[in-house]
């Protein structure tokens, strides 16, 4: 049977860095465990229109479609704001999660134990914290039609649109119950039904889902304003929580800053299964190109490293070696290793991504 | 002179209770400081619909209109999850906010001293914290058209329209700018202008108001993800945050959960001057209608109370008697008071509703 293929976009800033620790750790594994990938590179976002004048080339997208996941670090920077919204980097991250209808975004947001003391929040609020917001990542606002800013009378006008349909909600709230059933067993659903015409179809669906098929789940319904207030003030109350892509965008960073540090999250975002049954798939961490540090070997990689134990997980079944580089990252911190990101206000010296990237190597 | 005027509206839920402690501070306010008002009470919310079969009368709207200040409560309940999205205790609060023209939605986050432990987050990173989110409230997903559910082919869609002109955003900036002015001198702008492009028009509009007009003030933008991110993580960092409809209700809510109960925080909604030279304007409280613990006698009154004092400060320039009502609530908290909400996992006894009205009473 042929290798597992894998398609690494590094992207900008720190993407590049970050992405080159997991590199290592893929290399580890083809060496220590006989799991051996098909790795190819390729260019996303500002590093793709650099040299391309488009922030995804087809051919890129091609392959995105055909290998059995892509590994991507992050996009943009303020070199590309003056950029046309049509060409700037997000839109090729965008593109990619449309293209390959990724609707299901996980985004865990777990307390590692030796960072406990390290949030904003107090360590009872936060140890053992372990919710996973899934994201809708292929509809909403983000790609509603019609959009753009045009001239009414003398004066410019923006507009987007927030539309779902009924098979777009009930496809994300299956994934959610699914993952539920591994887990806690308990769902919380997050829109605004009470001002937003899109939210109460979204409370339907998402109801009528349960009732049908899931009922065996434990579902509640909270308005995202109160979501938002009620994870920074007792996280621990959920286990899954299902939102739109919107939504989902500003509650799913509240809770990766919960846990510490941006530089720990990692995500998946899943699509439909392929011909061979696994899922089309984007593992990316959930901080973003931090051009500030970049090419300083500053970023902490475990986010993108933890991405990559996602992939293990979803896409390639590897549950005991996704579990395995899991234990080797949480060691690590428990060891005291600590990036810049990660030390608080008392200080201590920070390592440098390769050499948090040697101490995971080193757990394994 | 007449008396200045003002229009209670308690609404359902707890607003009842709430609003009759701010009674009581009004009547003190007439008899100890000769301050006398108009007062009328009025229905809105389900107790309008349970009495008029609609969230808000034409009489009480144009009343809203005529009155010098409007006072409310708190809406909604699961006993009006039923009704149809036209008649909805949520549209009598969202139909006095758009048809007074109330853009500019002020809500202070300010943690008490007394209340410093009490935040889920670390007592240093809350510590005298003193933000200001401004918050456009009379356009965006919450009012653009189309809207609505409607069937394609043979399913559901829901569809809301996210909408802002050149000078809805304009108006907006300009108050957040006044405001800053006052206060930090700085001004951080939120949107996704990375995603959509009614946030490029946003950014474009407050960028150019802060050229010709605020250039003394400090300006900086962030995408509204990382913006709810900032404020779990070091919220000390802003001063006045300006941002859109729907994004300011998700973030003045997780910022308010910063302060420690969401029963301690006012608001303050301002439209354009009227004749008298006052602006159009709502004071209410940020909590919602808590239908889980109305009528025991357990609410907050605070938030409720220290809606009033904005209603003092910028309906009726009575900045010293504003200052007095909150050094008012400051001392009965550090003398111990605490309703239910206040009380952390160690426990305590709390006090009533009413007992909280004449602890403060005793504090004026
Ligand atoms: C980079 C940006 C387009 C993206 C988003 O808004 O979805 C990011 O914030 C994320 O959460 O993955
Ligand atoms: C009650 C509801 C309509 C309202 C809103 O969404 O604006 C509330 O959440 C608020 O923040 O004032």
């Amino acid at each position: 049977m042929a290798n597992p293929s894998l398609l690494i976009l590094p992207g900008d800033g720190i993407g590049p860095e970050v992405m080159a620790e997991v590199r290592r750790i893929i290399d580890w594994y083809g060496e220590k465990r006989g799991i051996v990938f098909d790795v190819e590179e390729g260019l996303v976002g500002g590093a793709s229109y650099d040299a391309h004048g488009t922030p995804l080339t087809d051919e890129t997208m091609a392959r995105a479609q055909e290998v059995d996941a892509v590994l991507l670090g992050a996009v943009g920077g303020p070199k590309y704001d003056v950029l046309d919204f049509s060409v700037k980097p997000e839109r090729g991250l965008l593109r990619l999660r449309k293209e390959m209808d990724l609707f299901s975004n996980l985004r865990p947001a777990q307390c590692f134990d030796a960072l406990a003391d390290f949030s904003s929040l107090k360590r009872d609020v936060v140890a053992g914290l372990d919710i996973m917001i899934v994201r809708e990542l292929t509809s909403g606002v983000y790609f509603g039609e019609p959009r753009g800013i045009h001239m009414e009378g003398n004066e410019r006008v923006g507009i987007n649109t927030q539309r779902y349909t009924e098979s777009e909600i009930a496809r994300v709230a299956r994934s959610a119950f699914e993952l539920a059933r591994k887990r806690g067993n308990k769902v919380c659903s997050m829109e605004k039904a009470n001002v937003m015409e899109s939210g109460i179809l979204w409370r339907d669906v998402v109801t009528e889902i349960h009732e049908k098929e899931y009922s065996d789940v434990e579902l509640s319904h909270m308005y995202a304003d109160a979501g938002a207030m009620q994870l920074c003030r007792w996280p621990k109350q959920f286990d899954v929580i299902v939102t739109d892509n919107l939504f989902g965008d500003l509650l799913s960073d509240a809770a990766a800053m919960l846990t510490g540090s941006l530089g720990m999250l990692p995500s998946a975002s899943l699509g439909l299964p392929m011909a061979n049954g696994r899922p089309k798939a984007l593992y990316e961490p959930v901080h973003g190109s931090a051009p500030d540090i970049a090419g300083q070997g500053k970023a902490n990689p475990i986010a993108c490293i933890l991405s990559f134990a996602m992939a293990l997980r979803y896409s390639f079944g590897q549950v005991d070696e996704a579990d395995r580089l899991e234990k080797a990252v949480d060691a690590t911190l428990a060891a005291g290793a600590r990036t810049a990101d990660l030390l608080g206000p008392e200080g201590g010296t920070p390592i440098s991504t390769a050499e948090m990237g040697t101490a995971i190597l080193g757990a394994l």
